[in-house]
């Protein structure tokens, strides 16, 4: 039976889940359901409709698992308890600090629906938290370092756009050569902010707009940038379309920790990730976990879950003789 | 309540596992079972008693988890099954090409007893593993690559050993840079066996030993070398154990893949390990599991598991809320 898949939201993450499902032949998107006026909204997949988001609720028998493709501030502290009550959901929750409240809500959502809820997919949360956990695991007694990037932050790129004078901008995040290498090498090192990460900006400013009031402040913006050594460059438009229009990401996840009766021996743990395109490596991701919460729906499980609560099995396709054959 | 540890086999990996329950608190070390006279076996944990081997049986209520140390040719084959029936166990069976008949025998007798066993635990298989099932599952179009090295191999060396006039020797398996690179560039190359990785032999010869021949022996011995472009170094058995001495391994799993849907963007996942000792950390892993395999005994469950079958919040120590608000 191939897995019915609902998209809640075309934006970037939404279209990535869609082009995810062409490459999981189990999986098959049944519908789009929108905010938008559906007739405005063209999908890529042919012979599937655009609807109205709150089409949702009466469309619960022909979805097996919602994917949620909202955002983090506004819309998924919303919509993934609104439709856990109505569906298996999988969602891309990512504000950190705020994880434990949202489980909270959703796991009762779901619980009360008698569905299976998945939080905080994508690469971090999400693969990032996974290799935090498993290196913490094996390797007890040791740190673990996160650096993110080369890549394109959405947010510092919206914060250098509300300066006046600016026109774009794209902002990256740069992790410090110096920072991985002193951590590769098992040190254990205390890192600063400003150790760990540098930040480029690149800004398109208005005509006859003041270019030194406005590099400082994006230098000294508090919060975004004035903890790193930022550099800023000013370009033009044109530049900045034929330059700067993809949504690169990428970043590391390090461990190093000490072995033997003594404390003799030390290992090191990595995990790195090059994307291209950020939203659909994280749409990649969202649609692996929803085979995995379709599963265990089937299985009669129901409340909220995260990345660390899936046996590694549930994502894959394949059979558990297949994986142990092909892939122990 | 402490989870009560056996040690079964007391070699490099029981020993590691011995030093690794040491940095997990939730965990204790219970006895030591041996096919040696156990008053010959002197072991670093204090109070800890060492046991002849067939002393076991009769211990199933002081032992929550066993873990098997033995070797994969004819100890594991052998062992895994017959104890399983007894206890929950946790092994590090590696023989690749036979883990479907282990997992067969092991499940019948696990079931037979009511326990959980978990096989094929440490890092290739295990975390090696994992990672090539988590990268493939998030980009199904894509290839896997595992190198390994820097490292000794243990049944490489063994096999100089052989070779007539060769007193002791060590080998290191090397993954080649620009394999690596090739890799990591997305391109996703077809490599043979002799781009992937060269063999660098450390030989002390007997005296009077014809070095030419051991060294032609060594190049063109079948399944072993005859593939690589090896190296030979004749050393004394001085710089043997002055430079030889430890067990260092480690190796990367990379995957790259497209996305998008014309499949214009690229990943790559890449996960390595720098590790002092190969042993230590296989037993550091065991340990993580063995706690996972007692949690899953606990919940009912029976028979055989993989690294696959687990979720990885079971391998922790800390709770869902601790995980969640931490980790993730």
């Amino acid at each position: 039976m191939t897995i019915r898949v609902g998209i809640l939201g075309y934006g970037n993450l939404g279209r990535g889940v869609e082009c995810a499902l062409q490459q999981n032949p189990d999986m098959e998107l049944a519908a789009v359901f929108t905010r938008r006026d559906p007739e405005s909204v063209k999908i890529l997949t042919e012979g599937v409709k655009v609807y109205r988001i709150d089409e949702a609720e009466s469309m619960g028998d022909q979805i097996d698992v919602m994917i949620l493709c909202g955002g983090s501030a506004t819309d998924l502290p919303v919509q993934t308890p609104k439709y856990a009550e109505m569906f298996n959901v999988v969602d891309s929750f990512d504000t950190h600090a705020k994880i434990p409240e949202h489980f909270a809500d959703v796991d009762a959502a779901a619980k009360k629906g008698g569905h299976v809820a998945l939080i905080s997919a994508g690469w971090d949360p999400g693969m990032f938290s996974l290799n935090r956990l498993y290196a913490e695991c094996v390797l007890p007694e040791g740190k673990n370092y996160t650096f993110w990037g080369k890549g394109v932050s959405q947010g510092h790129s919206d914060a250098i756009r509300r300066v006046a004078g600016v026109k774009d901008a794209r902002q990256y995040t740069i992790p410090v050569d110096a920072a991985l290498e002193a951590v590769r090498s098992g040190s254990n090192p205390e890192l600063t902010t400003r150790q760990k990460h540098t930040r480029e900006c690149f800004v398109v400013a208005e005509e006859g707009a003041d270019l030194a009031r406005i590099e400082n402040e994006i230098k000294t913006m508090p919060n975004y940038f004035d903890e790193y050594d930022t550099t800023v460059h000013f370009i033009t438009e044109e530049e900045l379309m034929r330059d700067h229009a993809g949504i690169p990401h990428g970043g590391f996840v390090i461990r190093s920790g000490k072995t033997g009766w003594n404390r003799e021996n030390s290992h090191v743990i990595e995990y790195s990730l090059k994307l291209d395109s950020n939203p659909e490596f994280t749409s990649s991701i969202l649609v692996a976990y929803a085979r995995a919460v379709v599963r265990m729906a089937k299985e009669g499980q129901t409340g909220c879950k995260t990345v660390f609560d899936v046996a590694p099995a549930y994502l894959s396709s394949k059979s558990g003789e297949e994986l142990r054959k092909e892939m122990l």
